[in-house]
């Protein structure tokens, strides 16, 4: 690590732009992703991904010292608490963020062998985005591949509720879906689309074999271009209308793992 | 239905009394409860409670007209919209509210034959306990039983997040945990209490006797009352450091509803 370099001005080019990356919910014009909260950036650095930036609040620079002290090439960036409400996205700010840059996949590598990936096909609240991919790191998916009009996992909502899960399974963002139909159809992935009620129970799927979940919007299901990629598949319940999008996914994760591991 | 009575100030007791209850997050002085959004008033008529009271910005009273319309002993009462926007909880009113009168059940009747019980032992979060909620319903569960400092199940976040389902599940809240510990073992419900690790793998367990779940608050766990109350299992899973409360709770009780399927 570096010394800590003060910034003193909110109008600061990089405080700027890590601002408006926050309030818009994407990337840096670097490609970088911000990681707001002691709990991120450790997830941050434990993930071992490129963190070269991280701010901090005065009122916490030596708690963030002490978290990062042993790294290399991170550059910890001081501001006075005021500046760095101004940049923050939360209300109950902790006063610091990392700069991390998300590893690069390839469709080949999260399609591979035994693959077990989640597709989004336009989950649009942030929270059930986070919690899916929480639910798919911790019951062994390979991967998953977001579709255009899908939240954005580099959001701090999506991060938040991730818990760091996007920080290590591998995952490509803004796909377009006739491009992902033709990568499952070419690496001979079983395709299943969770419905209400329709299709086949849950239990009766096969999900040992290489298999994709495809993952519909809250309220529109699955999008027009996504139609017909798979087969529908269900999750016997009584009384209720529908489950939670990020409960539905994570029961059928759930299942293949508790398959795979029987096998 | 009576006819619809306008109340033009917000300075009226009942609506004061209704601000009091949302803004508190709990039922009435007369012990209803305030369900808001027109999917909430579908759910509570379609559940057959006691809905002595519907309230509506005057903007959508035909349309609540409509949907209440066949029904007897309820009181159609019309605001301004400015007047229900004051008393409303959320930023993004529908303009609808009804006053619902929660069943009231007994222990006997939730821990009874086939039990499958969800005790929520200081889960905070309404958005949690709501969803847990739905979960339990939707795989068959009996029963729920809320201990003392747990979120209040008649809030409106735990309300729109059960999507309905504390309608319908039976439940008991603001319950001690000394009786609730003395009335599994006198009713001989196996009790579970989930962990991050340690203990029975989920697939290791026989869920299909009668038994209780206990769920502890996102932070902290189980309460020290709570604690020994039952047997520790977990739901095995890789790389995360725990799942979301809600998402383990619907996978146990997917767990539990598939090996009762199965018997």
């Amino acid at each position: 690590m570096t010394r800590a370099t003060p910034i003193t001005s909110a109008r600061n080019p990089l405080l700027k732009e890590i601002r408006r990356a926050l309030s818009k919910g994407t990337l840096t014009e670097d490609g970088l992703c911000v990681a707001e909260t002691f709990h991120l950036l450790e997830e941050a650095l434990g993930s071992g991904l490129e963190t070269p930036t991280v701010v901090a609040a005065e009122s916490v620079c030596e708690k963030v010292e002490r978290q990062i002290g042993h790294l290399r090439g991170t550059r910890l960036i001081t501001v006075t608490d005021a500046v760095y409400r101004e940049i923050s996205a939360t209300e109950a700010a902790q006063g610091v963020l990392a700069l991390v840059r998300p590893a690069r996949w390839t469709l080949e590598q999260i399609l591979r062998a035994r693959a077990l990936v989640v597709v989004l096909d336009g989950v649009q609240d942030p929270g059930n985005a986070g919690a899916i991919t929480r639910a798919a790191e911790a019951f062994g998916a390979t991967g998953m591949l977001w579709l255009k009009g899908t939240a954005s996992p580099w959001n701090a909502k999506t991060l938040r509720a991730s818990a760091g899960s996007l920080f290590r399974l591998p995952l490509i963002d803004s796909l377009e879906a006739a491009a992902v139909r033709t990568a499952l159809i070419q690496h001979r992935l079983a395709a299943y689309t969770t419905v209400p009620r329709g299709g086949l129970a849950l239990h009766s799927a096969d999900l040992t074999s290489p298999c994709a979940l495809i993952i519909g919007s809250e309220g529109r299901g699955l999008s027009v271009a996504m139609r017909g990629a798979g087969q529908d598949l269900h999750i016997p319940t009584a009384g209720v209308e529908s489950l939670n999008a990020s409960i539905a996914a994570a029961v059928v994760l759930y299942e293949a793992s508790r398959q795979r591991a029987l096998k």
